[in-house]
């Protein structure tokens, strides 16, 4: 009984956004219906360290297929000043959920990039314009990249409006993507006008106003991960019809946290969350105008649902080390 | 930044006892001290496959050092008939809590087996008579091979009693340790008549009566790890001193979860937590007669104590495999 171990690379390489797009947007429909157990993170929190970890576990079953998984997830706001090493560092174990065998275990940092794209691109397909091909992208880090990535799997994107506070990533983001699309540096009004558009900043004081996002932009607010983050203004937010990926997570931490808590948005303005949009119990975008906010937070579903992928797709391919972790004569 | 892969036997040579006793007393103190931080576990039920899978996930401060990490561990009881695999299979992700780095990813399913063993020699240290020179064991499963290793590290054993259902397992158990200890097959009442006594059977009808122990017996009741199940009478545990390892986990699922949830045994029952007896707060044994019973379910702080051991020892001695799982560089 041997383990397929997955680095960073095999996980990129085998998390082909297609498929983890289709699988992600099963976990969802699988969460809408029922055929999931996700119990809620548990948290470590490390305030010796200004960092915390964060325990996923989840299992889902889908019509052709089921699985199951913990990710090992940290936030550590210190390590890339301190330690030179990435605020989040992710592990997953992915395991057979007949036998409980462990049939991978691989980084959970690129897996959590992919799974997260993958859900934009999901609610962008259900939620955008038909027609969207301009995107809008606030904050040019990690994470701006695998949103174009992935949303480019569901609309053809031309034309991409890059900003951030940092000049060096929007540059590094403009020349990286600027062969595949039009890209260009922007404000966040500019961003904000293109048929879809992505925040992913950690910021606590909303950055993207009402006036600042076209008639019909579709909006993936991925960046609130926390209790007080949260992207975009309460105007923009009370315009908009949100969907979001989980109650509990988004209230407690996810976009609309902060207005959800005072008392600005109620249960009443959240239109659906997104499993309900993809098995059809609720309506998708039907008019041509008209502002969407999909609330991101993530969950433990889309990593096994991404996990899953990879794992079919190393194994079939030969990719991975093979490792006999767990001796099953004993 | 590599992460060290240790397999079942890197585990095994990598536990010793006396280090893995040690680690796991001074978690139960930080435990008492309020020096640990360790989530309920959580379950995800699988009545498809007549398994579940838990995570469990701890951290511990100590004096010289601090440690994190994930277990994530089974039960599927049909493995063995169906598959030829064990019922449990445990993945620990061990981590280092200043940076989140996954230090190693090591097989769990040898490691709760040490880790079990060890906080059965801790109690026995704390509450069998000083002068203990006989163990009886109920139930020759694996786990009652690290009984005796654990316990021999606390006192100085010499004669093992040892009793199951199945022939063929005393007949191993006796063959396995016979050339280092003066081993016997026996009755239940026999192995209880013995200084020490540890059951580690998964039994739903207590099978150990107060009249099957001597008048000085300390008991590890190690087996009882789910609701319903219980080794011991409500007659002896209503004489015995009573120990848990953790209030909750025991009233829901250890030994006493049945008489306490039967109103046969309340907290007055209880004399104290293991870690209030190993600082010293609640007195250990203190006469020479009077029967000792310690309500062993495993915390997840165990495991994290003992991955400890195992991963400082490896790396000193340069065991293990050393793998790139997650791309820092990013």
């Amino acid at each position: 009984m041997n383990t397929l171990l997955l680095d960073s690379d095999d996980v990129d390489t085998h998390a082909a956004f297609g498929d983890v797009i289709d699988a992600v947007e099963a976990a969802f429909a699988a969460f809408e219906r029922g055929d999931t157990q996700m119990p809620a993170k548990s948290y470590i929190d490390l305030p010796r360290y200004n960092g915390d970890f964060r325990s996923m576990p989840a299992y889902l079953e889908t019509e052709p297929w089921d699985a199951a998984g913990v990710k090992w997830v940290n936030v550590h706001p210190d390590n890339p000043t301190d330690h030179d090493l990435p605020t989040v560092l992710g592990t997953m174990i992915y395991s057979d959920p007949e036998t409980a065998v462990p049939l991978a275990v691989m980084d959970g940092t690129t897996l959590t990039m992919k799974r997260t794209g993958a859900a934009a691109a999901v609610a962008t397909d259900h939620l955008a314009v038909a027609d969207a091909s301009s995107l809008g992208i606030v904050g040019a880090g990690v994470q701006s990249y695998t949103q174009l990535q992935a949303i480019s799997e569901v609309r053809p994107i031309e034309e991409v409006v890059v900003t951030d506070q940092d000049d060096d990533r929007v540059a590094r983001f403009v020349e990286t993507v600027g062969d595949e699309f039009d890209v260009r540096s922007g404000s966040v009004a500019e961003a904000g006008h293109c048929d879809v558009l992505s925040t992913v900043t950690p910021v606590s004081d909303p950055i993207v106003d009402l006036e600042d996002v076209g008639d019909h932009t579709h909006i993936n607010a991925i960046g609130a991960d926390a209790e007080g983050k949260h992207e975009l203004t309460d105007d923009l937010l009370q315009s908009a019809t949100i969907v979001i990926d989980d109650h509990e997570q988004c209230t407690h931490s996810g976009e609309i946290n902060v207005p959800y808590h005072a008392g600005v948005l109620s249960d009443d303005d959240i239109h659906a969350e997104i499993g309900e949009v993809v098995v059809g119990s609720k309506p998708a975008r039907a008019d041509e105008t008209g502002v969407t906010v999909f609330d991101s937070t993530g969950l433990a579903i889309q990593d096994v649902a991404a996990a899953h992928v990879v794992y079919e797709n190393a194994r079939e391919s030969g990719s991975g080390l093979d490792f006999g972790l767990i001796d099953t004569e004993q």
